[in-house]
C-alpha cells in the first residue's frame, strides 16, 4: 500500500507540516528509517535523531517538531499514530469470506456469511461465529462456542464448549480457552476430579497470546473483561476475573479464583496467588511472586536480580540464616543499651 | 439431568435428612445456590451461610448437620461428594462411537469397536485405542502408542510414538506427550543432538493440562504413576518419575531425571532442577525453587513476596551486599567481645 | 539395526580396543547395559562401573581405556560419541516423500519433490520447503514461510507467513514460529495494537522445543542464530537476537529486544528483561531473574533456594526490614566508633 502524507494526515487526525503529495510506503524506525518511510519519536530524549533519520517524515509531538527538519505529522500521542499508521499501510490480508472444503463444520453452527473458515478446522453444533471472522487453519471450536463479530483466531487456536468471546478478538495459535479448570477433590490418598461447570466469558476487544490457556469456571465463570490483552504462554486458572484493559506479559501464571483489577499491567514471569485481590491500576514487575491483596494502586515488585554466581552464593548462605544474624543485631542492641530508629526503611 | 434428592442419596452413599422426592437440577456455591440446587458445606467456619442459602439441600459432615435448615445430605467427604453429584448431574457428553469421516487412521491401527475418534485427528500405524476412549477432534497419536480404557483426549493432544498411557487418562488440548527430550552433546562449540531412546510411561487416572509437555527418556522413561494430576502448562523433562497421587499446579518446570515422590502437592510456578529426589508427602508452595533433594516429608518454600516497589529496590540493594553485612555484624561480636547466642533462627 | 564394533568404531573414528566381529544392537548407561550394548563412560569418577557392566562396549578416553575390562572405543568426547552411536543403532524412521492425501497444500507453494507432508497439514501459497524435509502431521505452515533442507517439523507445528527458518532444523509439536509480538499503544485507558511488521528468521541447525513460542518482530525481525538449541515452553518475544550455539531450557521467557550473545547456556525457568545484552559466554543458573546486561563472560545466579516453609517465613519477615536492619548496623558501628573492613563480601 502506498498513501500520500495528506491522506495520512487526515486518517490519523494529525497536523500536517510538508508536503502533502510526498509518498509513503511503509513505517521504520527513526534510525533505520529510507526514503519512503514513515518514522516516529515519541521520546524528547531521542531526538538527536531527527537531524540523522532518512524518514521522508516523522510523527512527533507539536514540542518536538520544531527540531525535526523533514516533513512531520504533528500528534498528541505519536506512538499511537504510528501504529495506526503502520496498520494502514500494512493491512492485515482479509481472506475470502466462506468454509474451506476441508474444514469439518456442523450442521448446527451458525456461520456470518462474511465470515471466514479455514483448512482443516472443526466447527460443532451450536457454535456461532459473527459477522467478518477469520477462523484461520487448524482451529477447533467446540460445541455451542460463540465468537462476536470482526474476531480472527489466527491459527490452531481451540475454544472449548460454551465459550463466549466478544467482538474483534485476537486469538494466537495454540491458545486453548475454555479447557477444564484444575478442580480436584480428595478422597483418602487419591485426587477425583471436580466437573467444571462454569465458562469463560471474554469481552470486547481482547487479544490472547500464542500457547496462553485460560480455564473454564469451576461453578461460575472466567470472566475476562473489555480490552485485556494477554501475551504468550500465560495461564489463567478457573474463576480468574481480569479487570478492563489489563495488560499481562508473556508466562504470567495467576491461580484460581483471583481478581485483578481494571487498567493494571503485569510483567512477565508473574505468579500470582489464588483467592486474592489486585486493585485497579496496580503494576507489578516481571518476575514478581504475588501472595497477598493489593488495595492500593501503585507499582509492585519481588524476585532477586541477578549476580555472579560467586556472590550469590556468598548470599544465599546468610540469607539462609537471615533471621539468626537478626536475632545477633538485636542482641548487640541489648547489650549496648541502644534502642534502633524506627524509620523509613520500613514500610 | 434431573434427579431426585433420595436417588443422589443412594448414589453418593450419603444418609438423606429431609424429603427424597425434592428434585436436584444442578449444583451451585452455597451463597448463590437457587432453588433446585444441591450445595456443599466443607468448612464449619462458613455454617453461617447455611441460614441464608436458597439451596433445596446441602452436602455436609454429621457435625455441621445441626445447623442447617434445608434438606441436607450427610457425608465425611461433602466435597468429594459434592464433586460426584456435579458429576452426575451434569455427565459429559459422550461422543457416539466410531472414526469420524475426515480422521486419517492408518490400516495399522488398532481402535476399540465403541471408542470415538474426533474429526481431523491422525492416527498411526501401531496405535492401541482402548475401549471407551474419546479422543477429541485435532488429535494427533504416532506410532506404537498405546492409550488405555476409559481414556479421553479433550482435543488436538499429540501423543508421540510408543508412548504408553493407562486406563481413565484426561488429557487437555495442546498438552504434547513424548517429544523428545532436551538432550545435547558438546562438539567443540557446536550442540550434536543426543537421540532420545526412551519413551513416556504413564499409569491409570492421570491427567494432563492444557499445553502441558512431558518429554519422552534419553535411555530409560519418563514415568507418571497412578492418580498423577497435571495441571495446565506444566515441562516435565526427559527421565522424571513422579510418583503416585502427586498433584503438580501450573506452570512448573521439572528439570531431567529428577524424581518425585508419591502424594506430593507441588504449588504453581515452581522450578525442580535435574537429578535431584524429592521423597514422599512433601509440599511445595508456589513459586519455589527447589535446588537440592528434599529427604523429609513436610511444607517447603522459597521465593520472594511482593513489596512495594521503593521497599523492593532498597531491600535488594542490601541483599546484593548481605554477605558484607554479616561480616560487619561479627566484626561489631568480636570488638564487643560477645559470642552470638545459637538458636532457633538457624535450622 | 545391527552394527559391528568394527563398523562403529570406523564410523565414529574411534581407535577400537576388542574384537571388530562383536554385534552391537543398542546402547545403555552404563550400570544398565546388558551383553549387546554399547555404554559410554565420560566422568572418570564412574570409573568404578566398568568393572561391573554387562555392555559388550564401552565408549571412554584414553585415560580410561586401561580401567575396561571388555571391548572399547577410544574417544576423546565419549558423549558425542555415544550420541552418534545411539543415531547409528537408532536412526529416525524417514517416512516416504510426498504429499499426504488429507494435507491441503496451496498450489502456490513449493514443495521439494522428496520432501514429506503429513496427514492434516496445511501448507499456504508462496511457502517452500527445502529438499529432504519431513513435515509431520497437522503442521501450518503460512504464506510465504520458507523452511531449509533438511529439516524436521515434528507434528502440529505452526509456522506463521514469511517466517525463514535454515537448514536441518527440529522443531517440537505445538511450537508457534512468527506470531505477532505483544506490542501495544496506550490511547487513554485503552491498548491498541501495534501492527508486527517484522518476521523470525532461524539459522541452519536450529532446534525448538514443544509449546515453545518465538514471536514476529515489530520493525526488525526477531533472529535466532545457527545451532541455537531452544528447549520446551520457552518464550521468545519479539526483536529479540540470540546468537549463535547458544542454548536454553525449558520454561525460560526472555522479553523484547534482549539480546543474547554466543555460546550462552540458560537454565531453565529463567526471565530475561527486554532491551538487555548478555554477552557472549555468559552462563546463567536455573530459575534467575535478568534484570540488566552482563558485559563479561562467566556464571551468574539468582532466585532463592527452598527451605522449610518455616524458616522461609521467619526470613522473609526478616528480609522486608533488610534495609532497616543494615541503618541498625550502621548505627552500632557509629555508636562503637568501628568503620567497617570492605572486602571481598561485597562484588
Amino acid at each position: 500500500v502506498t498513501l500520500s502524507l495528506g491522506v495520512l494526515a487526515e486518517r490519523l487526525g494529525c497536523e500536517l507540516r510538508g508536503d502533502p503529495a510526498l509518498t509513503i510506503t511503509t513505517v521504520a524506525a527513526l534510525e533505520r528509517a529510507t526514503p519512503g518511510t514513515l518514522a516516529f519519536l515519541a521520546n524528547p530524549k531521542l531526538r538527536r535523531h531527527l537531524a540523522s533519520t532518512r524518514a521522508s517524515a516523522v510523527i512527533l509531538t507539536p514540542d518536538d517538531a520544531a527540531y525535526c527538519t523533514c516533513a512531520a505529522l504533528i500528534s498528541h500521542n505519536p506512538h499511537l499514530s504510528f501504529a495506526r499508521a503502520a496498520g494502514l499501510l500494512h493491512p492485515e490480508p482479509a481472506p475470502a469470506p466462506g468454509i474451506h472444503a476441508s474444514a469439518v463444520v456442523d450442521t448446527g453452527a451458525r456461520i456470518a456469511r462474511d465470515a471466514s473458515i479455514g483448512a482443516q478446522c472443526v466447527v460443532a453444533t451450536g457454535v456461532e461465529i459473527g459477522a467478518g471472522c477469520v477462523i484461520g487453519p487448524g482451529c477447533i471450536i467446540e460445541r455451542g462456542a460463540r465468537i462476536g463479530a470482526g474476531s480472527r483466531l489466527v491459527a490452531r487456536v481451540t475454544i472449548c464448549h460454551d465459550v463466549v468471546i466478544g467482538a474483534r478478538a485476537l486469538i494466537l495459535p495454540g491458545a486453548v480457552i475454555g479447557a477444564d479448570g484444575f478442580g480436584l477433590a480428595r478422597d483418602g490418598e487419591r485426587w477425583e476430579r471436580v466437573p467444571q461447570l462454569g465458562t469463560v466469558r471474554i469481552g470486547d476487544d481482547v487479544e490472547v497470546g500464542a500457547n496462553t490457556t485460560l480455564d473454564r469456571g469451576a461453578l461460575e465463570d472466567t470472566v475476562i473483561e473489555d480490552g485485556v490483552k494477554l501475551d504468550n504462554q500465560i495461564q489463567i486458572a478457573h474463576n480468574v476475573c481480569i479487570g478492563a484493559h489489563t495488560a499481562i506479559a508473556g508466562c504470567v501464571g495467576i491461580a484460581g479464583s483471583a481478581t485483578i483489577g481494571q487498567r493494571c499491567t503485569v510483567g512477565g514471569g508473574v505468579g500470582i496467588a489464588g483467592h486474592l485481590n489486585i486493585a485497579d491500576d496496580v503494576h507489578i514487575t516481571g518476575m514478581s511472586f504475588v501472595t497477598r491483596s493489593v488495595n492500593t494502586p501503585g507499582l509492585y515488585s519481588s524476585g532477586m536480580p541477578l549476580e555472579t554466581n560467586t556472590l550469590w552464593k556468598r548470599n544465599m548462605a546468610r540469607l539462609r540464616r537471615l533471621d539468626q544474624l537478626a536475632r545477633r543485631l538485636h542482641q548487640l542492641e541489648t547489650t549496648m543499651g541502644i534502642t534502633p530508629e524506627q524509620g523509613h526503611g520500613d514500610e
